[in-house]
């Protein structure tokens, strides 16, 4: 796994991950980066490595790193362009690792965009990064939200909220729609995703009284995919679809802007929202949360989106081999 | 308490409140409506009273009924212009006895508005009629959701997504900010709330990057009430505002609209909603849902919210005889 900025949270929460290995559970995986900024924020082991191969075998005693460029001087909290190009490099190596099978897939840690930028990084964000070096045209990328009780897709992102409903398309839901169904059968085995889709208006738009997205846009896409089989309902008021005995009818959520999906997602799952990107030919799954550089350095950064960002590719690596899709 | 519509799970989750007035510490209270549509789905002891005083004798042995005019024959699940009628007469009742100091406030139960346009309500909710008995202009009355854990008041309301950047304004968001900040201290006595501020676009606009609003909105209109001494904050990003520890460190979010506050509400207290109205010279709560006409008489209605809507009117009275605003 790439650590990412190594000024930010990243190599602690790599760090800390590979401290509470056995008691959670976790798979085996190797640091891609510089090692001196695990040992900066942390006393364990560190096990430097020349090949994934090697990892295995050092995984029991030490954290396994893969260097690459050294960064220099390291002060958490304050981002660097040497640190930026060392955060580029250990994604291109690790999304190369995981393509050519010699990992099973990335599990990437915070990167402070602004210094990427600097060092030459073109993309919007790691997502857009992966998907074209996977060959994957960037909007075929989906990005799902994961906590242990809900998983949410929202299927406009980041744009202002005044800008989602001109973007809605039939076209649009529909291609989300399957990407989603798609990646719950590759990546968490559920052999016919039970789909549930929110309304864009207040109650749904409540017969057209309070918008009329839902009967021209959001029904006809939902129509035409049960048409084909998807098991799939909707438009449903979204204050209703989120709490406890909602959560048990579906299998996730297909949101219509991005706070309609986080909110309830961070609301639940603080502390263990996983992204997991679907439509890649490769698992990847990151933390749901930034570099923070504000805390970065102290040892108070909590490690338990990375861990259950850790666990969840090991899953949806074990479920692509086990169903063959 | 008026009853709502007859047909609806009112008297079901009103009589069922009675039943557990001990166990869950309910203040007396009594029914406004049609005694018969209690019987209808309840075989415990109603005892019809003349005036409100007579209620607090017999709270203890029966649950007390002021009469309005008589439904005919009730079906639970299917409405009727008569009982809209009786539903009218008993919202009509209820808040001119709070009016006049009978009753310490009203919890009102839900009502179907499309009956009620059939025999004469022009309001659009049960919110603005109450308002305006009460001489208050329909946009000072606010609605604050409140449960256990969190209390939102969202800026617009029933209008459709796409509307609401160019409702928002500096003077909307300054208005309910103050009437929030005063329900809080008259309803809650909370001597200086801590108001949190989210923002309309994701991230809180990412500094201009993802929408505007918040620079040239929300921004300026929390920047005038600190000035002017309020504890208020923002804006936030919504996605972060409403887990545990962010919940710890706010009396109340001010929310852009209606998903961006009730999602997480409800995904947090989904049985236990309660709507107070702010602005209001008399304590008004309600349970936070609807006629469920779908349900109605089939004694599986959840009192839980009209439970806590009791408890949290009651303890509105107090603070506000408490503290004398």
């Amino acid at each position: 796994m790439p650590l990412g900025d190594p000024a930010g949270i990243g190599p602690e929460i790599v760090a800390k991950s590979w401290a509470m290995r056995t008691a959670r559970g976790l798979p085996p995986f190797f640091a891609v980066g510089d090692a001196a900024s695990l040992r900066k924020v942390w006393q364990g082991p560190v096990a430097p490595i020349a090949t994934p191969q090697e990892a295995a075998a050092t995984f029991e005693s030490a954290l396994p790193c893969l260097q690459v460029s050294e960064v220099g001087e390291i002060v958490p909290g304050v981002p660097t362009t040497d640190g930026a190009r060392t955060a580029f490099q250990a994604l291109e190596v690790a999304v190369g690792l995981a393509r050519t099978g010699s990992a099973a897939g990335i599990v990437t840690a915070p990167v402070g965009k602004e210094q990427l930028y600097g060092v030459g990084f073109t993309h919007p964000g790691q997502t857009e990064f992966v998907a074209e070096r996977c060959g994957v045209a960037p909007h075929n990328a989906v990005m799902m939200l994961a906590g242990p009780s809900l998983k949410v897709v929202p299927i406009t992102i980041h744009i202002p909220l005044a800008e989602v409903p001109s973007v809605l398309t039939i076209d649009l839901i529909r291609a989300r729609a399957i990407t989603t169904v798609k990646g719950l059968q590759r990546n968490f085995g559920i052999a016919r995703p039970r789909i549930m889709v929110a309304g864009l208006n207040p109650h749904a738009g409540e017969g057209g009284a309070l918008g009329r997205e839902e009967i021209e846009i959001i029904t006809p896409a939902i129509e035409s995919l049960r048409a084909e089989g998807m098991d799939i309902l909707g438009p449903l008021a979204a204050d209703g679809l989120f709490h406890a005995r909602a959560r048990e009818t579906y299998d996730a959520v297909l949101c219509m802007y991005h706070d309609q999906a986080l909110i309830p997602l961070k609301t639940l799952h603080f502390d263990e929202g996983v992204n997991i990107t679907l439509g890649l030919p490769i698992v990847r799954t990151s933390p749901d949360h930034g570099t923070a550089f504000g805390i970065a350095g102290k040892d108070s950064a909590n490690p338990g989106a990375m861990m259950a960002a850790l666990k969840m590719a090991a899953e949806a690596a074990r479920s692509r081999l086990t169903h063959g899709i």
